[in-house]
């Protein structure tokens, strides 16, 4: 007889459904750094390239937005 | 003509790759928030269970060494 | 004359007082990392302290909640 | 008598020291979103000051080298 009032099977269906995407998402990680190396291989920058896909994810008008105050900021610190 | 030494099209491809690696992870990321929700709503909570995830991942008898010296230290300082 | 909008020696100051107080903050972390690394060549646990630090922060009843709920957990898990 | 091996003063000591300087940083951390807070209340952009602030601990001709590349990465993915 089940004293506890928590549903064993109920939980472990859970944890056991994060911890396959759990995994999943590990071997996506691991995959990404792959492509990193690979395109480091070929002479490519992996920090830049890194920027990119940032810079690529920003949208495109609120960054140039972002690149012109900077920039002034950077002018009024005597800074370029 | 192209004056510039770096290759775009092989630049391009890379990046694209990442992009979609990184698209996946955020799915599988929203997956795994979604299986905590769900859990959740079932009346689960979800921080207990991601701390059993946690613990499932760690080496047992590490884990139990380090409950051990947790232990001799609380009593040492008289927190239990 | 300044045809610029930004002022400069208004955001130098900004600037100048963000870097002082970083600068003291990764003094702070460093002067952590040293009495872990004290700690250590005494012959403590230096990731048992950080648990037992972690603990302290906690409301203790809220700790103990927790800590009872994960036990029913990992006991309807067959964990324990 | 003490049964315990461990030496709880000498653990206390060491966990309050640890804990003085944990408040301090906390105490700095907060200083320096007061600064922020205060910057953007004089009409300063935040995230901005927050780029400059990275941008100078970085060493200038290695941050000139970057932009460079990247610039040349974009160019060649007609990106600019």
């Amino acid at each position: 007889m089940d004293n506890n009032l928590v549903d064993g099977g109920h939980l472990k269906a859970f944890i056991e459904r994060i911890e396959k995407l759990e995994e999943e998402k590990r071997a996506i990680a691991d995959d990404i750094k792959d492509v990193y190396g690979e395109a480091k291989g070929t002479g490519f920058d992996p920090k830049i390239i890194r920027k990119i896909v940032s810079l690529r994810r920003q949208d495109k008008s609120k960054r140039e937005e972002e690149e012109e105050i900077l920039g002034l900021y950077l002018a009024a610190l005597g800074m370029e």
